[in-house]
C-alpha cells in the first residue's frame, strides 16, 4: 500500500532537476521540446523571447490533497519545473502537505535541500535526528514555524486523529529529491539482499518478509 | 511616511546574514554571544551540543502584521537568525504578506535571492521586469503560485480596495535583503546628488525636492 | 530619450548568460551554431579542439564609446561571450565607461556581479545605497578604485560639466545583467500599473505620466 | 549491539565540519585553540605562519580497524580535522573500509558527499537506491571501483562468510555525515514518536519495541 | 620522451568534465551519444532511465600501470566520466599511481581539484609549495596519508630505486585537470617565445634549446 | 634576483584571502582587529556599522609601478583586502600591470582565479598552455582585451625593448594567489629534492644547481 507514496513521489520527484545560481534572468523550461532527448545535470531551457507570464505561475498548490485514499493519511504536493516551468534555476521549491487524521510523513531525506516548514491549519508533532542520534521534535501550532537542516531524517505526523491538518513547506532546492527509509530500505526494486537487511534492523528473514510484504500492500 | 516601510525591512534584515551550504549538521546563531564583537561573513555559530529545539522553531509568522500603521497599508514579516536561529546556513527564508486594502509592496529587489510566493487569500497583482525590460504580471488567487526571479525587480499589489489579502513566500537565502527602489532612490542617507536623480527620472530639481518630501513623511 | 540606453543594454546583456565554475580548461561559445536553438543555463561550447586564439581575444573595448548621442552623454561597453567567446564560463566581465561631460551611469543593479571600478581619466561622484538606506559616495580622480557590493543600487557621475571622463570596471560574472532603476519602474514594457507607481513613489497619475513620457523620448 | 557503531560514527564525524572552496592557499584546522569556544560554519584555521607538514600528514588510515568486536563485522576510519589538520578547505575526506566474514556497512546516507569506493582485497557486494525505488548493485573484486551518488542510501557487504575484505573510499567533503538508516529511525535519543515507525514500517508496537531493544544492545 | 608523459595525461585528462552539485540523483555521461556534437560546461547525461549498473562501477583501476616504458617511471590512471560514466557530477576523481624505482610524478598543478593520497605500498616523497614559496614535504610509508591544496605545485617520488611503489589518491572534481610545470613550460604546442623562458629560469638560448630537445625526446 | 619578484607577489598576495558569494551587503575587513588572532576560511569584518566610504576605495592603483628595479623589469600591484577592505567577499581583484622594456610576468598560475587583462599602453605578447599542452598566444595592442582561463599556466611579455607598456586586469577571486612556475620549481623554500627536478627538466645537477643560483640573484 505504501508503494503508492513513493510512486506518487516519483512523479512528482522523478524527471525535474536543479540549483545552481541562475546564470540569466530566467530559463523557462520547456513543456514539449524538440530536444526533448537531450538531458544534463538540470535542464533545458526554452528561448527566453518565448517565455510567458503563465510560465511563472502555477495552481498546483491551490487544490487540497486527497489524504483518503493514501495509506499514510497524507499527500505531498510539490512546485516541479514541470508545473512551473519558471522555476528552473531558481533554487527553490514550495511544497503543499495535506494530512487526514494521524496522517503521517514518514522518516525520509531530501539529499538535496534543507527545509522550513510553516503550519496553517491543525496541531502537528514534527522532529529530525542529527548525525550523532540526536533528536530535536516539536508540536507546530498554526503560524509556528520549523526548520529541518539539509539530508538529515525528518518527519511530520498530525496528532489529531480525526481532524485534518495543513502545512507548507520552502526548500532550497528546484529538485529536493525524497527518499523515505522504511521504503527505500525494505521494497526497492530490486530489493536488497535479505542478509543485509537482517543485520541493518537486527530482525530475521520473516521479519523482513513479512516488512516487506506489508510495505508493497 | 514610506520611511516607516524602509526601516521596518532595515530592523528585519539588517543584521541577518546568509547562504553557502550547511558544513556540519546545524550552526545554531547564538542569541547572547560572548563573541558577539565578532563579525564574518555569515554568522557564527552556538556550541552545537547546547543547541535546544527552542532554536529550530519560531512563532514569528504565526501573527498577522498589522497594516492599518502602515504608509504603503502592507506588512511583511520574516523568519531570520535572529527569530529562528536554527536557520543559520539553511539558504532559506520563510516570509508572511499582509495586506490591507489596496495594500502594495512597492517595486524592489533582494540582491541574494528568488522568491516563490503563494497567494493564501484575497486577489493579488504580481509581477517583475527582466533586464531586457519586459514586464511578465499576473493575477495572483489563494492557492495560486508565482515564481520572482533573482535579483529582478518585483512588486506584489492587493487589488481589492478594502479586503485583506494574505500570501506566504520562500526565498532561498537566510538573508536576502530588500532594496526598495523610490526609496532607495530618493531618500538614501545622506542623499544621492541631486543631479544624479534628475537625469536618471528626466525631472526636474523641484520634483525631486517634492517626492523627497513626501516619501519621508 | 532614456529608451535607448535600455535597449544598448539588453543589446549588449541580453543573450550572454554566466557563472559557475569552469568545469573543463574553457567552454568557448560558438558564434554559428548548429545548435543554437538549444538554450540551457548558460551558453553551449564549441568543439573544444576548433578553439582558436581569436577566441580568447576582443577589441571592443578598444574604441571609445559614443557619448554624445546618448540621453545622458554616456556610453557602456562589456565583454560578453559574443564579442569573447572565449569569457564563457570565466566568471568574469570587463567594462569600459566613457562619459561626456555632466554625463551619468543612473541608479541601477547588477543582479549578478560586484563591481570594481577604476578610474582612468577626469573626475568621477560615484556611489551605492546598502540595504538599510545608508549611501556611501565618493569623488574618484584617476587611478582611483572603488568598490561596488553585489546587487546594491549604484551610480556613476562625470563631475565636469565638459570634460570626458574614462573608467574601467571588472564585474565577478561573465553575465552581470543590468536593472536602471527609473527605467524599469517607469517604461518597462507594458508599463507597471500606475497604483503601483503613485504608491511607491507617493505622486500622483500626472507624476506617472509626465515621467513616463520624458523617459521614452 | 549497533549502538556502538552509531557512536564510532559519532565519535568520528560528530565535531568536524565542511566545504566551500579554499579561500587561501590552506587553513589548517587548530589543535589547541585558545579559541576554541568559536564555533562557525566550519572550522578555525590558525595562524597559517605556523602550520607544519604534520598538518598535511595523518597515519589514521595506517592501521587495520578491528571488526571482530563490532556488532556488524565491520570499521570504518576517516580522514577529519581533527587527525589531518590540512584536510580543513580541502573538500575531501578518504576512508578505510575493513570488513570480517559478512561485515556489513548497513544502508546509510552521507547527506553531504559522493562517494566512489575502490576494493582492495575480498570481494563486496554494494548497491544504492536511487529516488525512484531503482536499486543498483554489483559484486566488486579487487581493484574494482563504485560510485555512490550524493545523498543515496547505499551499503556495503562482505559476501564472504570467512574471509575478511578491504575497500578504500573518497569522498567529496571534508565531513560527508553519515546516517544509519536503522539506527537513526528506532534508537535515537529520545526515540520517535512509536506511532511514527508503525506507519512508517507497517509494523505493531511490539515489532517496535522488539528491534528497538535489540539494536541497543 | 617526457611528451609521453603529457600525452597520457591528457588522453585521460582531456575529454572529461566536471564538478557543481549533482541536481538529480545521477546524470550518467553517454558513451555513444547522438549528441555527441554539443559540447556544455561540464557533460551531457543520457536518459536517466537507460542508467545501468555497469555505469556506476569500472575495472580501470585494477591494472597495474606499466612503469617500465615511461620516462619517468610511473604510470597514473585515473577514473573518469568516460570510463565510469556515472562518476559525471559526482565531484570525485579516485587515482592509481604506480611507481617504479625512482618513478616520480614530476611538479605538477590540478587547476580543479584538492587531492589526498594514501601510500599503498613502498616509501613515498611527497611535498608541495605554497604561494610565499614555502616547501612541505614528507615521507610516506603505507598507510600513510597527505593532503596537497588546491591548485597547489606538489610532487611526489619514489625513494626507493628499485623496488616499485602503490598509492590511491582522491581529488574533489570529477575533471581535476593536470599541468606539469616543466612539459607545459618548455614542450607546450607551438612553444612559448624564447625570451620569455630565458628571463623566467634566467637561463641562455642554448639551456632553452637543450632542455626543450631532451624533453620531448 | 627573481626572489624579489616572489616576495613581492608574497606581500601583496599572502594575507589576503577569498571567494563565496557576500552573505550580507558587504563584510569590510577590519584593519586593526583586537581579534587578529583569529583566523578562517576568509577574512572577519568589522562591524558593519563602523564600515566608512573609505573602506570601499583605493588608490593603490594610482601610482605606476617601478620596473627599472625589478629582475624582469616588470611590476604587478593588485587590490587586496588589506588595501581596500570593502573588497572582502566581493570575489574580485583588480590588477595593474606596469612593464619596462622587454619585461616579463613569466609563466604562472593563479590557483582561484580566471583573469581578462585589457592592454592599456605598448605592445603586449600574452599567451596561456591548456592542460593537453596546446598554447594560444596573442599580441595585444591598446585597448584590446585577452581571457587566461582558470588555473592555467599564462604569461604577458612587453614585445618592445625600449618602451614601457601598461595593461589592468580583473581576476574574478579576492584572492586569486600566483604561483610563478620557475620561482617555485627551483628556489622554494626549503628546495625541492635535486632528484625530483633532475626528472622533471632532465637536466642534470649541476644545471639545477646552477638555475636556483641564478634565480636567487
Amino acid at each position: 500500500m505504501l508503494l503508492n507514496l513513493l510512486l506518487t513521489f516519483t512523479l512528482l520527484m522523478g524527471r525535474v532537476k536543479s540549483d545552481p545560481d541562475p546564470l540569466q534572468d530566467y530559463c523557462v523550461s520547456p513543456c514539449h521540446s524538440s530536444h526533448q532527448q537531450i538531458f544534463l545535470n538540470g535542464v533545458l531551457c526554452k528561448d527566453p523571447t518565448e517565455a510567458t507570464v503563465s510560465d511563472f505561475t502555477t495552481s498546483a498548490l491551490s487544490r487540497p490533497g486527497n489524504t483518503q485514499t493514501k495509506p499514510l493519511m497524507t499527500n505531498v504536493t510539490v512546485t516541479t519545473t514541470a508545473n512551473l516551468p519558471g522555476l528552473n534555476t531558481m533554487g527553490l521549491t514550495m511544497a503543499r502537505l495535506d494530512f487526514g487524521g494521524s496522517g503521517v510523513v514518514p522518516p525520509h531525506v531530501h539529499p538535496r535541500a534543507s527545509e522550513v516548514t510553516v503550519c496553517l491549519d491543525g496541531v502537528l508533532l514534527v522532529g529530525f535526528v542529527d548525525t550523532s542520534g540526536r533528536v530535536f521534535t516539536q508540536e507546530l501550532h498554526p503560524g509556528e514555524t520549523f526548520v529541518f537542516p539539509k539530508g538529515l531524517i525528518h518527519f511530520l505526523y498530525n496528532i489529531d486523529t480525526v481532524s485534518s491538518a495543513l502545512a507548507v513547506s520552502g526548500l532550497n532546492s528546484q529538485n529536493p529529491g525524497t527518499q523515505i527509509v522504511s521504503l527505500s530500505s525494505f521494497i526497492p526494486k530490486p530489493p536488497f539482499l535479505q542478509e543485509v537487511l537482517k543485520s541493518a534492523f537486527d530482525i530475521n528473514g520473516q521479519d523482513v518478509a513479512r516488512i516487506r510484504k506489508s510495505l508493497q500492500r
